[in-house]
C-alpha cells in the first residue's frame, strides 16, 4: 500500500476500508508505512488493529513512534499492547523508552514479573542476559519422546521457538538440548535422553555479544542456551536477534571506524547538535595531533620557500600516504573482527605488508617519476615525488597494517586505529621522508 | 583440543587416542584445528573421522584445506565425502575448487544429478538462485496435518530444514507455507489448508543478495522460498547463509570504503603481488587526481613563498577537512546499507550537514583561533585558520552527505564516496578556501 493511498483515505475517513486494506500487510509492513506517517494519524490508524497485531506491529516501530504511541493512547489500551508482548520484546521496549513510559508499563504487570523485568535491566548491555529471551520448551531426560510431544504442545504456543527443546533437572541444571526434527523423527518410545546431545555449548549471562556473533556463525546454530553462574539454564537466544547483533555491531564499527563516537540510532533521528558532538571530539584530537605537522613543516621553512614546487607536491603525497595505510589498517581490522587473524599472525602481517607496501610504492614511485620527469621536465623533483612515494608506502602499509593489532592485543578497540587516526600519523611521516630526501637532493 | 597435543600425539602415533579426542569434538572445531595443520598431518587425521563425520568436517574447513585433501585422498574416498554432503553445500564446493577436482567430483555423481548442478553453476554469482538449496519439505494443501507429518518423518531426516514446509500444486506451483510448530500444535485432523499461510513472501531465482538480506531482516524469518518464472517452487534459502551473506557484504563494503577491488578472501591466504594489484589501481586513480591540488597550490606560489607560516598550516587544515568528510559520507553510506536512508530523504540530509557542518566549523575554527592567536601571537594566520576551519567543515559535510546518495541515485555503489575519494575532494576545496581568504587577509 502507497502512503499517498493510505492518507487520501484518511481524509476521507474510509476506516473500514482502511482497516481491510491494513489487515492484508504484513507487520513488518504496517510498521514501516506507521513509521512515516504523523503522530497522529498513527494513534488512528493503531486503534483500527486488531490487539494481537497492534501488539506485533508496535514491537517492529521506532522508539520515537512507540513513545508517541504510548503517550497518546489510554492506559488501558497500553496494557493490552504490553500483554501481548513476548518477554524479550517487553525488556527491549523498557530499555528503550522514556521513564514516564516505563513507568505507566510497569504500573500494568504483576509483581512477579517486575522482578525479573528488574533483574533483566540489571545485565550488563550487550551481554547475553540482556539478549536472552525467557520462553523456551524445558523438558525432562525421563521423559518419552511421546510424553515431551505431548508438553511442547501444551506450553509451545507462547514459547519464542519450539524448535530447539532444553532439558533440565530438577535443579533448572543444563543437560542437554534435543531439535524438533529430532523428535519428529524418532520412535515415540525412545526417552528424550536417548535422543538429546548432552556436550551443549552455552553463554553465560555475561558473556559479551561479540563472542555470541562467533559462536552462533561458527556453529551455525539457530538458537543457543543461556546459562548462569551454576550452569542453571536461564534463557535462550535466537538466531534473529543475533542477524540484529551483528548490523549493529557493523554500524559501530564503521562510525568508530570515521572517528565518531559510535551509536545505534538511525541517522535521520539524530538531532544535529548531539550528531555534531559525537563527531567534534574527535576531530579536535586528531586536529590538536596534526599540529605535529605544523612543526615539521616549520623546522624545514627553509626548503620551500627556497623551492617553491616542494609545496606543490605535499598534498598528493600526504593523501596517497594516509589511502595506503588505511587500506592495510582496514583489512587487518575487519580480519580481527571476523577472527581471521589474531595477534599471533602479527609477523606475518609485518611481512606481507612490507611485501604490499613495496610494490605498491614502487609503482607509485614510478608512475610519479615519468610524469614529472617527462611533463614537468623536473628531474630533480622527479626523483624525490618518486623516492618519496616509495618510502611512504611502505612505511604507510607497516603502519596500518602493525596498529591495529596491537590495539587488540593492549585491549582497546582496533576499529580506532583506522583512516582518521592512521592518516594523521602517516602525514606526518610522510612530511619527515619528503623533506629528509628533499634536503639531500636539493642541497 | 589444543594444536601442540595433537602434534605430539601424531608424533607418538597415538592414533586411536587421537581418534577419541577428536570425536568429543564438534565438527566446526575439529576442522578449525585442520585448518592450522600441514597438509599430509590434514589427511592423516582426516582418515581417522567416520565417513559422516568427515563430510561434516570438510564444509567447515578452508578452501585450500579442500582442495589439498581432495588431491591426496583416493577417489573412492572423495565420492564417500561428496555423498554425504547436503545438495548446497556440493554446488558451493564446485565453485570453489580447482578444476581437476570438480571433474574427480561430477565423474561420480549421477546423469540427473550434474544436469541439476550445471543449471545451479548458470545462476548469477550472489542470485537467489545460487544461495538456495533443493532439499525442502514439500506437502499439498489437501493433506490433513496427521499426513503431513507422516510424510515430514518419512522425507525429513536429509532436508535442511524440516521447520518450514512448503504447500505446492501438482505443477510445482507455491501455494502457501506451513510451519512445524502450527502442525505440531494443530488438530490432527486438519487439513494443511486450513492451517498454512497462503501470503508468501518469496524470492526469484535471480534476485540479488542485497534485497534478500534486507527480506530476511526485515520479517524476522528463518527461512524463505524461491520461485521461477512461472511461480514455481525451486528452492528455499536458509537464515544461516543469510548471515554469511551479510558478513561477506559487510567486508565488500569496509574493502570499497578503503578504495580496494572487494574480495571476500581471508587476508592472510591472498598472495602479496594479488593484494598490491587489487589495492594499487584505485591508489594510482585518487593519486592522480590528487594533482589538482598541485596546481592549486602552484597558482598561488606567490602567497607560500612570501608567507611561509601558511604552509605549516596546511596539513592539519586538509586532514580535517578530510576527517569531517568522512565522517559524513560513512554515516550515508552506512544509512543507504540498512535502508534507513534514501534518495528521498536529499534535502533533509543537506539540511542536517549544513547545521552539523557549521558547528563542527565553529568549534574547531575557535579553538584553533584562540591556539595561534594566544599561542603563537599571529592574528591574521589565526584569522586565516579560523575562517577556513568554518568554511572547510561546512563543505566538507555537504560534501560527504550528497556524493554517496548521488551515487545511489545513479546506480553506482555509495561505498566508493567514502573516504579515500572524499578526502581527495575535500583536500582541493579546502586549499582553495585557505588561499582565497588568505589572499584576502594577507594582501
Amino acid at each position: 500500500m502507497e502512503i499517498k493511498h493510505l492518507k487520501e483515505l484518511i481524509e476521507e475517513k474510509k476506516f473500514s476500508l482502511i482497516q481491510k486494506e491494513l489487515l492484508e500487510l504484513r507487520e513488518a509492513d504496517i510498521a514501516e508505512l506507521l513509521n512515516e506517517m504523523e503522530a497522529k494519524e498513527v494513534v488512528l490508524l493503531f486503534r483500527l488493529l486488531p490487539k494481537n497485531s497492534a501488539s506485533e506491529v508496535f514491537v517492529y516501530l521506532d522508539v520515537e513512534r512507540q513513545t508517541e504511541i504510548s503517550e497518546l493512547i489510554s492506559e488501558h489500551e497500553l496494557k493490552e499492547i504490553i500483554d501481548e508482548l513476548c518477554f524479550d520484546d517487553k525488556i527491549d521496549l523498557i530499555e528503550e523508552v522514556p521513564a514516564n513510559i516505563v513507568k505507566k508499563i510497569l504500573k500494568n504487570t504483576t509483581t512477579k514479573e517486575r522482578t525479573l523485568i528488574n533483574q533483566f535491566l540489571n545485565y550488563p548491555e550487550d551481554s547475553a542476559g540482556s539478549l536472552m529471551t525467557i520462553e523456551f520448551v524445558d523438558l525432562k531426560k525421563e521423559m518419552t519422546v511421546e510424553k515431551a510431544m505431548e508438553r511442547i504442545r501444551r506450553i509451545g504456543i507462547n514459547k519464542e521457538t519450539i524448535y530447539t527443546c532444553y532439558v533440565t533437572d530438577t535443579k533448572r541444571k543444563l543437560e542437554g538440548i534435543v531439535t524438533l526434527k529430532e523428535l519428529v523423527l524418532s520412535d515415540v518410545d525412545k526417552t528424550v535422553e536417548e535422543i538429546m546431545t548432552a556436550e551443549v555449548i552455552s553463554f553465560n549471562t555475561h558473556d559479551d555479544q561479540e563472542s555470541i556473533v562467533r559462536k552462533f556463525k561458527k556453529y551455525d546454530f539457530l538458537t543457543m542456551p543461556v546459562v548462569d553462574l551454576e550452569d542453571r539454564l536461564v534463557g535462550i537466544i535466537t538466531i534473529d536477534d543475533v542477524v540484529d547483533v551483528i548490523e549493529e555491531e557493523t554500524t559501530e564499527d564503521f562510525q568508530r571506524m570515521a572517528a565518531m563516537e559510535p551509536s545505534d540510532e538511525e541517522y535521520l533521528s539524530i538531532p544535529s547538535y548531539l550528531l555534531a558532538k559525537r563527531r567534534v571530539v574527535w576531530l579536535i584530537i586528531l586536529m590538536f595531533s596534526a599540529i605535529v605537522t605544523e612543526f615539521i613543516t616549520k623546522t624545514h621553512s627553509s626548503l620551500t620557500t627556497e623551492f617553491a614546487m616542494l609545496v606543490g607536491v605535499m598534498p598528493m603525497l600526504m593523501s596517497t600516504g594516509g589511502n595506503t595505510g588505511s587500506q592495510s589498517s582496514t583489512l587487518i581490522i575487519r580480519g580481527l573482527t571476523l577472527g581471521n587473524i589474531k595477534f599471533q599472525d602479527f609477523f606475518k602481517i609485518i611481512a606481507k605488508e612490507f611485501k604490499v607496501g613495496i610494490i605498491i610504492g614502487i609503482s607509485l614511485g614510478t608512475l610519479n617519476f615519468l610524469r614529472i620527469w617527462l611533463i614537468n621536465n623536473n628531474l630533480k623533483l622527479a626523483i624525490i615525488v618518486g623516492l618519496t612515494l616509495v618510502g611512504t608506502a611502505l612505511m604507510a602499509a607497516l603502519i596500518g597494517g602493525i596498529l591495529p593489532v596491537i590495539a587488540k592485543k593492549i585491549k582497546l578497540d582496533p576499529a580506532i586505529m583506522a583512516t582518521p587516526l592512521i592518516s594523521t600519523i602517516t602525514d606526518a611521516t610522510t612530511l619527515l621522508i619528503f623533506f629528509t630526501i628533499s634536503a639531500v637532493v636539493l642541497l
